[in-house]
């Protein structure tokens, strides 16, 4: 099942996608936002939720939000793929190969939605793409096992992780750049767990306008998703509809020779195998 | 004027405290929470909506809560006074100073109240205190010039920045250790702009169990308040009841010689001039 939240008629609502119309199911489910549905007892009877349902509008006449608008935390993996590591060694950025999951959080306001603009800042031009897998959490938890990692799972989504490289690297802590308002794309829809075997390799790709300029697969992430789980639920609770977005592979601008960054009339696309494909033109800040 | 936010009855508000009363002010302004006070109209008018409300209960019968119980950011600066940032070096962590301020991001989970227990978690022994100034953000905004930001503080608060510093220095990415469940002190309560002028150099008091470990004054900043405030704003628009918590200054446990560090039992307290004095306890995670 493809879930959404988005915006129709000025009310801020969620609901699923069934042959590109938009099936609300806030009000059958009792939950207000998709967060607070993909950790409640209704998420496990969604199908019969869905089967009683009216379709909607068509998807094209819904504004779509980030597929968690809000989330209360956002976890982001840092060099979590091996080729990556190794391309950011080469353009001068040595660091090592750490025995635990290097992170850092992004907030709810960095995000923005599919076919929403990925806003440029004015204060730099090194605005660059980072396609991702996200780990959306269902039911919340602390100090999770990594071998009950996987009931933990609501679903997935495509992530664009976008990042001012200037700023993040103003300092040793990287979060300052990778927090600028509306560069983080999320979406177009989560996709429910039980569709995706836990574990399994899915291709990732990125375009930029057009052109391929990472291709990689999530089995090739150095901490995996079980990891990730288990590495942060130990800092504090997971709640329902928190995120883990699982790193990018090798293929971003600050590592091209020359380095290529994002201007506005832009278009980036990042696709994931049995997820979809999420899309962002890039604007210029006013 | 003093504003806390508590728990009354079960039910979650927010006030103002005089003469150890608590004025619930929530219902008389509109406002549910005090980050939504703070950035609003009514937050000007704050004398004369006191002059007209009744004092409720004593301010022991309410339990407080974080002064802002769930922030939609949390920016913390990263050696932000300069015997802090030797004391570091000495303890080998090598750094060179920035031009720019280093920051990382907590999440409202991380936060506990006054009187109410840091705790301190079962995977580290390392649990380490950090005194801080807080400044809550009244009127949101983005890209605010250093002249202006003192039209965005709202108040201030004590704040211990709770560290766990096995997890912290995991990876280079510090939020990890900074964002273990209730480990971040914030209270007892704001003191709002207008009783300290602003830019005022503060004494800052940290104890453990009575003895002084932390000693100095908010003069001794690298980046002010001023630079913060824009800093982080232009990353991303500062919203209502933000906050940036300012950096501690020398003496935190682990540049001590040999290390300390808080256990169950013991008691922190960080005091800071006009401000107030944040009392914890600490206890083991269950």
């Amino acid at each position: 099942m493809k879930l959404i939240s988005f915006l129709h008629n000025g009310r801020e609502s969620w609901g699923a996608v069934i042959n590109d119309r938009v099936v609300d199911l806030s009000v059958a489910s009792g939950c207000s936002t998709l967060a607070e549905f993909v950790g409640s007892d209704a998420y496990d009877k969604r199908d019969a939720l869905l089967a009683s349902a009216n379709p909607g509008p068509a998807l094209s006449e819904v504004q779509l939000l980030p597929v968690i608008p809000r989330p209360e935390k956002i976890w982001c993996a840092v060099r979590n793929y091996m080729d990556h590591h190794n391309e950011a060694i080469a353009s001068g950025l040595q660091r090592e190969l750490s025995e635990f999951p290097p992170l850092f959080l992004r907030t709810w306001r960095s995000q923005t939605a599919h076919n929403a603009p990925i806003v440029r800042p004015r204060v730099s031009e090194t605005l660059d793409w980072e396609g991702e897998l996200a780990v959306i959490i269902g039911k919340g938890g602390r100090d999770i096992a990594e071998a009950d990692a996987h009931e933990h799972v609501a679903g997935y989504a495509c992530y664009n992780e976008g990042s001012v490289r200037e700023w993040q690297f103003h300092a040793k802590q990287i979060a300052t750049g990778k927090n600028f308002e509306a560069t983080g794309g999320f979406g177009p829809w989560m996709v429910t767990a039980d569709e995706i075997e836990f574990g399994r390799a899915l291709k990732l790709e990125v375009r930029l306008n057009g052109e391929i300029v990472q291709s990689s697969h999530t089995g090739n992430m150095i901490f995996d998703t079980r990891r990730l789980i288990s590495y942060c639920s130990t800092i504090s609770t997971l709640a329902p509809g928190d995120v883990i977005v699982t790193g990018t592979p090798a293929g971003v601008g600050f590592a091209r020779k020359p380095p290529s960054y994002m201007k506005a009339g832009d278009v980036c696309e990042v696709e994931i195998e049995a997820v979809g494909v999420l899309r962002n033109p890039i604007v210029q800040q006013a």
